[in-house]
């Protein structure tokens, strides 16, 4: 039986944009496990009201139900370990644990401030006043003071991906020669992206514009095929 | 034959603060493997001019010579692949890489804004003018207006430690179960302000504290016996 996943959906059921769920959607690809997948919207807090959690990535695999993004990661490399692993060993999934906090921190905060009324907007109807309600209380503003001077908010969020560029200069990949979980916390953020604003992220010449070409292809395109806008060459 | 460290010392012979120097003394250590340590001050360019770098760490093992605290690291890794590993695979050494730089960009800048008086007036007097020429060319400003306003430069270092906190309170070191050559990289921080400050860079009740004592006890002591000030309780 697939493994189901409670996927956060925009206004349109196919516009899948959460960072966390697509951390998942790619752990899911990696280990080479079917899924079906479960628009939720933010407010449908009773329909995931099972896994005593408020929010996605909540997975039901057979009897077992996870919620959080890293916990359903160690659970998918403790319950499938004869598939390829996530993290590579006990060191790279402590280091991947700092790369997440990291990447929450400094990718996550200056890529919403980029992307924040692009996604708005395309959110679901009932959605909106929770969404605008909950991070104007959380940003200490409005959403549109949050967004404002575009050119230096895109600026701090290629700032922010400073220390990952000489990773990627030397690896293919943040977890060395093959993609591993820590891949997938940063590729998030881009297909967060992708998935709800046209606005161009990285330049070309950019080392971390490869590196999403190669997160993007895995798979046959498992991430590039989902409903988004393009990534210009 | 023991390995050669050049290390870099203040103005007692003893005091030796080098950030980088330090994550080879603890990987050294880790792997076991006996060394001398040479004292060198910035301006004795000629005395490391066979290794063809301007700055230690430089080793010598035998016939091979390395520079750069990274590629030593690499060194001992492949030339003592029987001894203790200082990465744990491939992926983990991916990941440190990352941690390494998001560690110089963040821990050591900060850190550096808080100790860098108490380091210029611990240096021999053959380095003072050049440090204070480098360094005040690459801040863009003196060094006392670099560390102006004290309580905010420690706010600062203390908060840039902040994505390795969840990770500590999780884990007993960065790099899992077991020290890495990751926490070597941030343990150098914490020893190059030891050596030459007596700030009170942390409170007892950070995860950073407990983990920072664990390092000074590893192998009976080896950073905690070093010259340096105390850490207090």
């Amino acid at each position: 039986m697939a493994i189901v996943l409670y996927d956060l959906a925009a206004a349109e059921d196919d516009r899948r944009f959460s960072p966390y769920c697509w951390r998942v959607k790619m752990a899911l690809a990696h280990k080479g496990l079917a899924y079906e997948t479960v628009p939720w919207r933010f407010t449908e807090k009773e329909a995931i009201a099972f896994s005593g959690s408020p929010t996605v990535p909540v997975i039901r695999d057979g009897s077992a139900v996870v919620a959080d993004s890293w916990r359903i990661a160690l659970y998918l490399e403790s319950a499938y370990p004869q598939r390829p692993a996530l993290f590579g060993g006990p060191e790279a999934q402590a280091l991947c644990e700092f790369f997440a906090g990291w990447a929450v921190r400094s990718v996550h905060a200056t890529a919403l401030r980029v992307i924040v009324l692009d996604l708005f907007s395309r959110l679901h109807e009932k959605d909106k006043a929770y969404f605008r309600e909950s991070r104007e209380k959380r940003f200490g503003m409005s959403l549109e003071a949050y967004a404002a001077e575009p050119r230096q908010r895109l600026a701090d969020f290629r700032g922010a991906l400073e220390p990952v560029r000489p990773v990627l200069v030397q690896n293919r990949f943040v977890s060395g020669n093959g993609p591993g979980f820590a891949d997938y916390i940063l590729f998030g953020v881009f297909q967060w992206a992708r998935v709800m604003s046209p606005i161009r992220l990285l330049e070309p010449d950019d080392p971390v514009y490869a590196w999403r070409e190669r997160l993007l292809d895995l798979w046959g395109g498992h991430a590039r095929l989902a409903k988004g806008f393009a990534v210009w060459a």
